[in-house]
This record gives C-alpha cells, structure tokens and sequence, in this order.
C-alpha cells in the first residue's frame, strides 16, 4: 500500500511480531502511538530498552531480576530445601501469585522437546542438579501438563529420585469451576486415578 | 508485586497503556520481549522512535507522510476536484483500501464534539475552507455515522453549500451480509428513508 509511509509500515511490521497481534490490531496500536506525544512513544521506547538492559537471570534459579541474585533466592523468609520446578520464568509468576509456595524456584528455559531440537542439555537441569546439595529436602515438578512438560518432569525425577530427595509433581485434575461433562478423557481418567479419601 | 523488578515493570506498564491492552496481555508482550534478544528489542525502539520523528502532517490535507506534501495530494492521476472529508487518518486508509475513490482528502483531526470540549475551531474546518477555491467542485463528508459525526457533517455542509459546491454524505443503510432482524431501528428508518428505485 504505497500510502503508507515507510515509518509507519515498519512500526506496524514490529508491532506486528509480538504474540497474538495481527495486522489489524498492529496498525491500530501504531496509529495510537502515532497520536501521542514524542515524550510518549520516547518513554515505551526506554522502557523496551531498559527492560532488556537491566535485566538479567538470577545466577541460582535463573529468574528474571536487576540483581545477581533475585529476590526470592535472596530472601530469607523462603524455604530453600524446596525448590519448585518451573519450565519458564511466566509459570514462576502465576506460582507467585497463589501465595501458597514459600519454598524457591529452578527455571529450566525450555522443556524437553525432540521435535523442536531441544535435548536435556539445551535447558538448565544440569544447574538444578548442581543445585542439590544435602539442604534440598523436596523438589517440585511443575512443569506444564502436555506431552513435552510430561517428558521433562519424568526425566528430571529419573535423575534426582536415586539421589534420595523427595521428588513430586504437580496434581492432575479437574480445574476448579471445571465441568466433569466438558473435560477431556485423560484429564478424568487421572482425576479418578488420584481420587483421594476424604 | 516485589518479585517483579522495575524495568520490568516498568514495560508492563508502558504496553498496558496501548488501547485494547490489559494487564495480563500486557505481561505477555512484555515477557515475549524479554525472551528476544537484544537487538529485537532495540529494532522496536528504534521503530516507535522513527514513526514518531520521521512522520508530519501533510501540509494540504492533513494525512500522516514522511514529505512535506503526502503521496495521495502529490499524485497527478488524483481528482483535485472532489475532497473526501474524513475525521481521522484511520478512516483514510479505510477509505483507500476500497479503491474506489480517485479524489483527494481532508483530515479533520477530529470531530466536533461539545462534551469533550472540542468545538468547530478545535479542529481542520478552517483549513478545509480554505482549500476550496474554485477548483472543487464535491466535498463528501465522511465522517463517522455517529451523533458527533453527523454534528460534525452538519456543520461543514453549512459552511460550505453557500459557497455552490455539492456536499454529499456517504450513505446510511443496511451493511452488506446485515440482517433486517437485528439492525438497529435508526439505521432501519434511514435505510427507508434513502431507498432507490431498482
């Protein structure tokens, strides 16, 4: 469309490359920009930059954090004989947000997946491992429920279960609000398999 | 929330100011850039930067372009006779992808509107007189079908039907696939009103 100008098509284009924006809404929130003050799209601008700058991974469990080490492996109201396996630093967040875990976290960067090329070796369960010294009681496999999160957190407990630390994972089951009528036949099937007493 | 640093914060923040965008899709993009290398990020900035610096108002009609005139204004093959007045730039490239019009635009930059404050002279209607010199010979007025549009329309036609140019509005009716059964009675009564002998 040659009445776009350069400029323009090319912010589109960036927006365009985030998750889940199309072209339609690319061009909104481009000629929103375009609406705005310098001052603005200068501020979004540093902030893009800064976020990237000053951020780098925790050197323990490979968080996201402005200092070597991040809060929570630097806090000492967690426990650390708990360490909560995640696959990425999002699941660390929503773990976060419960309030129920007060143990610290290994973000592994990645699962898992032979058809992605990605081995063992491609994510961080050497620096879990080497995390495992005779403090750590338990480690919690929360990885993600589907094929790849499966794989990893079966592979990670092969490595640590021989090691004599408690190794467990995360509950299958139906969702809270969940409908048994809508739920999909292996997410029953293991809903029924850990049914417990009560 | 403390486990998440400043700058990160910080970009959740500045995505969350983009319209349609809440805090969770915010979190999303704001991740997704931190999962990016550096120089993704920096294309971004460098793009928000550039669409905002390298982008002015077109002197003739008010349309966004990198030259002093824009591409549409400067074409020979445009119709300088008849001007397609419209309240935002969006609606020109609504306008455009249609193929259908060969004249020129005017961009009001808005519309009239008393409760926002904004009034005739808040807006491009002085600059829209002024380009009708003897040349122009329709103005259609574009502007949105809302209340503040048609009071926007309005307005102009009263300024400018004195001067003998034809203003003509686009057409109220029923949209192509409506359904008689759930379209509005307003646009109903006018889709009557304005009925054509086939």
């Amino acid at each position: 469309m040659d009445y776009f100008s350069a400029p323009i098509a090319n912010l589109i284009e960036e927006f365009e490359k985030l998750p889940g924006i199309g072209h339609k809404t690319a061009s909104r929130l481009a000629f929103y920009i375009l609406n705005q003050p310098m001052e603005k799209a200068s501020d979004f601008a540093k902030a893009l930059i800064e976020a990237k700058e000053k951020t780098k991974f925790c050197s323990v469990c490979g968080n996201l954090t402005e200092h070597e080490v991040c809060p929570i492996c630097a806090s000492e109201k967690r426990d650390k004989s708990t360490i909560c396996v995640v696959s990425d630093f999002k699941d660390l967040f929503a773990m976060e947000k419960t309030h129920e875990f007060n143990g610290v976290y290994h973000i592994l960067q990645g699962v898992i997946s032979p058809i992605n090329g990605i081995g063992p070796d491609d994510i961080k369960i050497k620096e879990l491992i080497s995390r495992l010294n005779g403090n750590v009681s338990e480690v919690i496999l929360a990885t993600n429920l589907n094929v790849e999160g499966e794989a990893t957190a079966m592979y990670i407990s092969k490595l640590i279960k021989p090691m004599g630390i408690k190794v467990t994972r995360i509950a299958h089951g139906i969702p809270v609000g969940g409908d048994l009528e809508y739920t999909d036949e292996v997410t029953l099937t293991m809903a029924m398999e850990a049914r417990r007493e009560i």
